[in-house]
C-alpha cells in the first residue's frame, strides 16, 4: 500500500499516516493539491491530510479538495504536535545561538526560544530544516521539528516538547476513493449550505438535537461575495448506515440547498495504536 | 497613532491596517504574541490581526491571545488576498524560471506556476521574499506578494491576481485596550463554554434564534484532553448596549460555564474605504 502526504519525509503528516495505516510506503508531495491528485488518479491508494489544528484552526483548503475530488474520509487521527530541539551529534546547548524552522513552529516555541536566548531563523518546513541543518554542518544552530525528522537524518535531540502551549493537536483525515467497512463507534462528516431564511441554522441543528445525535464539530464558513451565505461543516456520532442518521439527513435535506456526506469512519480513540 | 501588525512592511496585515485606520504609523512585529504585547503594554494604541481566512480557516491562536490579554475588538475588515508576480525592473516573463514566496502563497498559486513553467522556491514570508529578491538581484526569479510589497521595494508587477482561487479572503480584527463608540450596524463576538449535557449547544443557539438575532459565525473548537468539551465562537448582529442582546447573553449565561464578550464593533461593509 502506498499513501500520500504533504511535506518532506519526517513531517508530522507522515507520522500520523504511519500511526494510522501502519508500515506502508509513503509518498511525499509538495502541496495538498498534489496529495489529492495522487489518490484521485490512483497513483496512491490513500492519503493522510491535516484538517484542523487546535491553534491554527480548520484547513478549509482540504475541505474544498475533498468536495472537488469526490473522495471518502475513511479514518481520523489526532496527533499531538511535539516539537524537538534538534542538533548535529555532539553539539551542546551552550554552543547554540540560533534555531531554524517553519515560521509557525518558531511561533509555537517563541517563549522557549526567548528564555534560552536563541534567535529564530525562518525556514520553509520543519522536517526540511533538519535536512538543511545537516547539510550546512552548523554547530551554533538547532532545528525545530518532530522526533521522527531527527531520527531520519541521524541527528540528536537536545530537548523534546519545547512548544509553549502543550495543547497543540492536529486532526488528520485518512482519505480513499471508496468507503471502508469498519466496526465500533462511528463519526460522520457532512458539508451543507442552507436556504437563506431566518433561523435556518437553528432548524438544521434541530434535526440532530431532536434525535439525540451528538455533534463533535460545527463550523460556519462564509461564502465570499454572499454576505449571508455559508458552508456549514458538521461532524456527529453515528454512521450513515444507521436508521436514525438516515432520517436526520433526510430531514436536513428539507432545509439544505446542498448536502454532501464526506464519509462515515471509526471515531479516533487516544488509546488506539 | 501607532498600530502593530505581524510580518514585514508590505504584508497583507499592514495593508488591512492602513485601510482601517488610515495613514497611521505602523509597527512590524515578528509574532502575534509580540503584536498583542505591544498593545497590552501601551507601546501601540492598536493592532490589526488576521482572525480567519476563507481557505486556511480560523486562527485560534489569535482567539487565545484575545482572551489572555483582555483586549477589545473595535473593528473588522475583510481583505481579498491578491497575489502579484513581482520582478526586478526590466525583467520580462520569458526570463523567469523560478518564483519565491511563503509556502502558503506558493500553494495558492500552484496551478498558475505550473501553467507558466515556474519552479516554486520556498521563502519565509511574502513581503520578505520581495526584499530578498531585490537584494539578490536575480533576473530569473519572481517573488509572489502584495502590490504594496512591490511598490515599497520599487519592484515591477508582471501580473496581478495570480492566485488559483479568487475566493481568498482574510478577515482582520482591529484591537484596542478599550471599547470605542460607533454608529451603524454592529457585530458582537463572544467565546463561551457549555455545561457538558445533551443538547447544550442547541439550547445555547436558541437564545439567539428565539430573539431573531442573526449569527454571522459559529465554530466549535475542541478542548484537548476533554473529548466532549468545546470552546464556542459566535459572532452575531447587534451590540451589547442593546436590550435584546443583553437579554440573550443573560439567557446564554444559564447554560454557559464561561462567557466572554470580545467586543461590539461596526460590521464591515465592502463599500467602506
Amino acid at each position: 500500500m502506498k499513501v500520500a502526504f504533504q511535506g518532506e519525509a519526517g513531517a508530522y503528516s507522515e507520522q500520523a499516516l504511519l500511526g494510522h495505516f501502519g508500515a506502508v510506503e509513503t509518498l511525499p508531495c509538495e502541496s495538498f493539491e498534489a496529495v489529492f491528485r495522487a489518490v484521485h488518479s490512483g497513483q496512491c491508494e490513500a492519503a493522510m491530510v491535516p484538517i484542523e489544528n487546535s491553534l491554527a484552526g480548520s484547513i478549509h483548503q482540504n475541505y474544498d479538495l475533498l468536495l472537488r475530488n469526490d473522495l471518502q474520509i475513511v479514518g481520523e487521527r489526532f496527533l499531538r504536535v511535539c516539537h524537538c530541539l534538534i542538533v548535529l551529534p555532539g553539539v551542546a546547548r551552550q554552543d547554540l545561538r540560533k534555531a531554524i524552522s517553519h515560521p509557525q513552529a518558531l511561533g509555537q516555541c517563541e517563549a522557549y526560544l526567548r528564555g534560552h536566548g536563541l534567535q529564530a531563523e525562518q525556514g520553509y518546513d520543519t522536517a526540511g530544516s533538519v535536512k538543511l541543518l545537516k547539510a550546512s554542518g552548523a554547530r551554533d544552530t538547532a532545528a525545530i521539528a518532530s522526533r521522527r525528522a531527527a531520527e531520519l537524518h541521524g541527528m540528536e535531540i537536545l530537548e523534546e516538547g519545547i512548544e509553549d502551549d502543550p495543547e497543540n493537536y492536529t486532526r488528520f483525515l485518512a482519505i480513499q476513493q471508496e468507503p471502508k467497512a469498519f466496526q465500533g463507534e462511528a463519526k460522520t462528516s457532512i458539508v451543507f449550505t442552507l436556504k437563506n431564511q431566518p433561523g435556518a441554522l437553528f432548524k438544521a441543528m434541530s434535526v440532530f438535537a431532536l434525535r439525540d445525535l451528538d455533534l463533535t464539530k460545527i463550523e460556519s464558513r462564509p461564502l465570499q461575495g454572499s454576505p449571508w451565505e455559508y458552508l456549514f461543516y458538521i461532524d456527529f456520532i453515528g454512521a450513515i448506515q444507521e436508521d436514525t442518521v438516515r432520517r436526520a439527513l433526510d430531514h436536513l435535506g428539507e432545509y439544505a440547498t446542498m448536502l454532501r456526506v464526506l464519509g462515515s469512519y471509526p471515531r479516533f480513540r487516544a488509546d488506539q495504536g
